[in-house]
């Protein structure tokens, strides 16, 4: 019996591990779930798996989470604390906590050792070298759920990083991959949330059509594989049926293919190093006919060349990258500045200022909050431009 | 130091693998280099590489062989017995000696132990059980060179062979892949050999003209990896860029790409389990742009058929199969035969005897010759009736 516990177990990762989890009660063991307060979402799911612990991280909702937990054996708990301690102790922990929220139960997790896998980018992207400093002294194996760096960790061989030559991450390229700038520019919310593989959330898939996601990605894929930085690609696979690939120095490319289902790589986590069963059907080939690739674009697409730079600079630069990017994108989202302004205010933010690299949590957070700041100034001054 | 030993050193995979071998000298020591009769080309290899035995298949040819190599250090030896004792005694031996010549001295490798690198098909279609049984007493580890079963070794992972969903076997389709049966009636050898993504033989191309390579390769695999039959399956995949794939039930497949050089496949044999580096360019699938899969079509190529039954049947249907093949695609290339009589002959063949199942490798050789005789007698009588 592996014992697991889900962070974040009410959102799209968090019941997609659920589901797993239930087809085979007599693998897994729940230790602990939490939510942030959707306090029926959590009660429903500790009964069902008979949750040692359950935590909802706004103490607000401990009273309603007692009450719809009354008479089981589950033990509730409330409050960011109370999150961060249920964090440690399983064999198994999926961080899957929305946003900087995520960052110290993910620590804690790390820091208990285990099996932790990576749902959000914080953990990599603005806390990266925190996570692996804490993961290297701990022992804890971090797997990565997203489905790009987990067909990467299926494929690397981590006894021999040396003979890797190239990763290939692949992108969908989103809506506008075929799209020149002049025409982006006039891109609503509608047009850019309409993604064309992955049915996703709206923060999601706006970056996947301003491919920031897979300037996180980059980012996130050079914490997690001991390769130079300038030997992980990107190639646009409009199909998003090869998720991404390992290039060895014999010449062999190793890849992994599947559907665009989050329950693929987070039951590759899961059963790690064994396999489990999912619903998927068996791909079909035939069916899909063909897999394209073609060159990504920094010009068109100037996340990349941004996400690029902000992890050759390291330090505090991916956090404030990422930070910046979610104010631009919520910005973009309300309609207050264009689709091409979001990359903008991107730069212009990782231009305003330059922090020293974070030695804590509490410094990440503090750079997070000074970059999402600066970035909220540089939507106020290009809404008053535009007004003016 | 890895000591190595080539059987079949002068042909097309010979010198592939010692063009790899050469690159590294300081990781291989060759120990015995043979060849059938080709002096001239055994004992250049040998003074390359400080050989420490140089054997020919062909005893006539010891005298020449001694003259060639006089002043080195290089033991020469001549006959068949002497192939088969120079193949044990490797940490690595590579089978490449063409046909059931090739029997003797693989199972003297795989007796011995070791890493044993099977590039011709007969150990395991008209030999398997024998040499199965022999890997499994001696420990030996056989390794496939074949660029599809090598794929599909790299992605295999035996230790949960039960996780295994499905093998998919890529094939090309050969030139005629699109072609109806109608229209394949009149090929002639010319159109045959005229593979579109490999440099081969004239009688490989012939196979995959016929698709009876992939049947064959059918066969191999199903000794090779512990699966049920029936999920193994064949998929068209014109590019050959992705060799072969490996379905787990949990979705993920994987998949081995890579440039279409036998190298990269005798490489990876070389090294394994480490890697080590060829000349090959990385693989550039922008430029490629795109990979295409169809169904096979065992209507049109009956041979897939033929394999997968004589797979099933099991014994010595397997063998008659190769032998039978070998005749008719002989006989289409002198222009004896129709294309399409290629599988008629083959499944004549297989009608016409049932031997018990081979228990020595001489049962093997006595199955090889007679099915040969009854094809060449269907060789004969569809020459006859052409002419009448």
């Amino acid at each position: 019996m592996k014992t697991v516990t889900i962070l974040g177990a009410t959102g799209s990762v968090g019941t997609s591990t659920l589901d797993l989890i239930e087809r085979e009660p007599d693998r897994f063991r729940v230790r602990a779930l939490t939510a942030n307060g959707d306090v029926a979402g959590l009660a429903d799911a500790a009964r069902r798996t008979r949750a040692a612990i359950a935590v909802v991280a706004d103490e607000s909702c401990l009273p309603a989470l007692r009450e719809a937990l009354a008479g089981t054996e589950t033990v509730c708990e409330g409050g960011p604390q109370a999150v961060c301690d249920a964090a440690a102790g399983a064999d198994w922990t999926m961080g899957a906590i929305v946003g900087c929220a995520g960052l110290g139960p993910v620590m804690a997790a790390v820091r208990a050792g285990g099996v932790v896998v990576i749902a959000n980018k914080e953990p990599l992207v603005s806390a990266g070298d925190l996570v692996l400093a804490a993961a290297a002294q701990s022992g804890a194996t971090l797997l990565p759920a997203d489905s790009e760096h987990n067909a990467i960790y299926q494929c690397f061989d981590r006894a021999r990083a040396d003979r890797v030559r190239r990763i290939v991450i692949t992108a969908s390229g989103g809506p506008f991959r075929d799209w020149s700038t002049e025409a982006m520019r006039g891109v609503t919310p509608e047009q850019a949330v309409a993604h064309p593989n992955w049915s996703m959330g709206a923060k999601i898939s706006v970056d996947s059509a301003t491919m920031m996601n897979k300037g996180l990605e980059l980012i996130e894929a050079a914490r997690l594989f001991p390769i130079p930085h300038d030997r992980i690609e990107i190639v646009v696979h409009r199909q998003s049926v090869i998720h991404s690939m390992v290039d060895y120095v014999d010449g062999s490319i190793l890849a992994q293919l599947g559907p665009s289902d989050m329950r693929v790589p987070i039951a590759h986590t899961l059963a790690w190093p064994d396999r489990m069963a999912t619903p998927m059907a068996p791909l079909d080939l035939v069916a899909l006919g063909r897999l394209d690739f073609e060159a990504a674009d920094p010009v068109r697409f100037p996340a990349l060349q941004l996400a690029r730079d902000a992890l050759e600079e390291g330090g505090a630069r991916p956090a404030i990258l990422n930070a910046a990017n979610e104010i631009a994108v919520a910005a973009f989202l309300a309609r207050r500045i264009g689709f091409l302004e979001i990359a903008a205010i991107v730069a212009d933010t990782l231009s305003r200022f330059d922090p020293p690299a974070p030695a804590s949590l509490d410094d990440v957070l503090a750079i997070d909050q000074e970059a999402r700041r600066f970035a909220n100034d540089g939507v106020e001054g290009r809404v008053k431009d535009s007004v003016n």
